[in-house]
């Protein structure tokens, strides 16, 4: 753990968590003036929406102005309901162009209105280049506030245009170089600026743009910033022009959220968008209900499968016995593939095109795994049932296994190919096709083995 | 997608998969040659490691090395074996100290020893600090080549510093200031060293620093540095002594790592260390079958139970008709919870401390859940086979879901309690525990309200 200075972690919470109980405002200050802003952000996030606005309100402003710009907009917002109007102004214009439009998202339309209206002239106008911009699109994310230089310039000329944005660009390490007409033609690092003599051109030391499109995807343009290792991406418009830059730790956190997300849907659940212990359980269980029931529906189509096999179940109950190992089996093998293919394509490794790869790969997986497992299957079956049962459960492996991954290793591309998140596409699918499937593989290798 | 200057990925991709099937070098460089760094590597981390080699070794030296530069170091292992050892040292000594020892780590010990003992004494020191380090720890992965100021020295000097370390230094943009002990006293950043006036000393405009010690967990240290929305995060001894960076890209790269390592455990299987394409089947067939073999042993527990009450279950067939619903419900909901403590243990939104607050959260939301698809269930089953009936599936719902949940809810925090990987630790525990009891409350629930 992160050593804190003063006291510890759980010092802090409890020293809170009382003063909260109490009313004790005094004590509540007192409680968080130890800490630094990352302390304070974390014991903030273990509270309740009420006690998180009271904890708030006891900080000094400067400090409360660093705390409010690194919570999370859904929390932002809920703190901004607890809050004077004239402090919630003040904070929303310290905010950055982009986090602006991260909060006002979450905010209803008469607050976000009313916020914006409340803006000077240019903040106005940064803040609408943004809100331009589709949500999901890296022009939503990105700070139009940056620093450019122009291939023509000098060295020499372009330090000093940095040194004289300083207060008002969000990256100045890494500096773009646009021609004339505002379109992106290199890319120099103030490092390479620092390094080079005042008199040469930038042309002389600039490289060649990485760049995206605003319109792009703000998780792929997250992805790309971090693989190609830069601190700053430009982000331009169709004709090529530079309307923003999205920075390392912007994409830092797209990354986490888009990870946090993936995360949550394989597990069968919504994301909650608040850290854990400041969700409401109301919240928490209307997260999860809706997956249940669609997985649960799903799974009568099991109740089905055995319902048309029900005669052949009176006349060998044992066959019962094997069900929750067998379909738990494949939904085993599903997942693996499922999740194995969901986090390629999120890291770029493999493309929708790339199904008939990942399909034959799949099968080949599916089917060596099925013959393991069978043969174990077999043998332990054999001895403790009968060798005609541990035919049928073997032989079941086999078909289960080969059937559930290569399924399993597809359902994320098809999700990706109607461009649904491949994690919420794949779960409810396996869960069901992959379970009936299965049962349907079980009940006629059992009938032909046991000729039932 | 992001858009490719020249020709499409898939071109490239075809071009490069013709020329390689010919053994074409001209063709093979030729494919690449239009090809930026970020793109090169995504072509090559689709190929097999033959092919890989044989596509490398076409690119100019200059390219050859940031690509190598930019491979993760199980790649770059596959690499060297297919090198000639000139050529290998070369690149060997132009990677930083802490991507040298992320390959080292990749290598049989006696070639890490040859590379080791090729490099000057200078380069030698620098990665034996780094060395030095456990494995997993943030000291293993730090950058040890840093440039520093004093509280005492001028704002000019520190700039003067900087730019006579423009070279060598990992991040230039954040400035340790450290006293004569070398102990971490405070933090620059290039921006404040650029604004402030050249004759101000360091004392005047530095922040406190943040800092973790070099045995902290990489990615602990590395959440950290996200969190704080830091460009590069000052690494300490246990004296408080400055002894490296973490920046934000190595940053990233250790949370992207640990985050498809999260991935693929809940997804019951290894990670595979290596892009989907570029993994043989054999290999991706080792990462699952451990699992799915353990998982299915576990399952036999839940044959055990229906074999005990395989009497119950001659009486009436009807009740296996609800296994695969009854405990895949059970099975989801405890995935859920967790899937959603799991997630928050990583983010730092849950410690284990809060086992308690987790606990009575997770029975709640439980029963809510069961609540509401035992009502569902009860009304369904009763009007599609009878009141009975109904009841039982009803009132297994409100059971399972509540077990399941709390059960779910635990299991990460155990796990990391005992110091092992949340998700492998939920993952076994959820499918055999969880499946097991779920059976035995449903028998229990059937044989009281059936009268069997």
């Amino acid at each position: 753990m992160i050593k804190y200075p003063v006291q510890t972690f759980e010092d802090s919470a409890e020293l809170l968590a009382k003063a909260l109980g109490q009313h004790d405002l005094a004590g509540i200050s007192q409680a968080l003036a130890p800490l630094n802003t990352s302390e304070i952000l974390e014991q903030l996030e273990r509270l309740g929406t009420t006690d998180r606005a009271v904890a708030y309100r006891t900080l000094p402003k400067d400090r409360a102005i660093e705390v409010f710009e690194r919570l999370d907009a859904a929390l932002q917002a809920d703190l901004v309901s607890g809050l004077k109007e004239a402090d919630v102004a003040e904070v929303f214009e310290q905010l950055s162009p982009d986090d602006r439009v991260a909060l006002l998202d979450e905010l209803p339309a008469t607050v976000a209105h009313r916020l914006i209206s409340g803006l000077d002239a240019k903040e106005r106008a940064l803040t609408s280049t943004v809100l331009g911009y589709p949500q999901r699109s890296v022009g939503r994310v990105m700070s139009p506030e940056f620093v450019t230089t122009h291939p023509m310039l000098s060295v020499g000329a372009t330090f000093a245009r940095v040194r004289s944005h300083l207060d008002d660009a969000e990256s100045v390490y890494t500096i773009p170089v646009t021609d004339g007409g505002r379109h992106l033609v290199g890319v120099v690092s103030l490092r390479d600026v620092l390094r080079a003599d005042e008199s040469l051109l930038v042309a002389d030391i600039m490289k060649s743009p990485l760049s995206v499109p605003a319109t792009e995807d703000a998780e792929e343009a997250a992805r790309y910033c971090a693989d190609a290792k830069i601190l700053a991406l430009p982000i331009v418009d169709a004709e090529d022009r530079l309307v923003g830059i999205l920075t390392v730790d912007d994409a830092l956190r797209i990354l986490e959220d888009a990870e946090t997300e993936d995360a949550f849907r394989s597990g069968g659940t919504e994301p909650l968008r608040r850290p854990y212990l400041a969700t409401p359980v109301g919240t928490i269980v209307k997260a999860r209900v809706v997956w249940l029931l669609v997985l649960a529906l799903g799974a009568t189509l099991t109740v089905q499968v055995i319902g048309a096999f029900e005669a052949t179940l009176e006349q060998q109950v044992v066959l019962s016995l094997f069900i929750p190992l067998l379909i738990g089996t494949g939904g085993n093998t599903g997942n693996q593939a499922a999740t194995t293919i969901t986090r390629a394509l999120a890291l770029g490794d493999v493309r929708p095109r790339d199904v008939f790869k990942v399909f034959a790969r799949e099968v080949r997986v599916g089917a060596f795994l099925g013959l393991l497992l069978g043969s174990l299957g077999f043998t332990i079956a054999s001895f403790a049932f009968t060798v005609p049962i541990g035919l049928v459960i073997g032989l079941t492996l086999l078909g289960v296994c080969t059937m559930a991954a290569s399924i399993g290793g597809l359902m994320p591309l098809l999700g990706k190919a109607v461009k649904a998140d491949p994690a919420v596409f794949s779960n409810p699918f396996i869960s069901t096709f992959v379970d009936a499937a299965g049962l349907i593989i079980y009940f006629l290798i059992a009938t032909a083995v046991l000729g039932l």
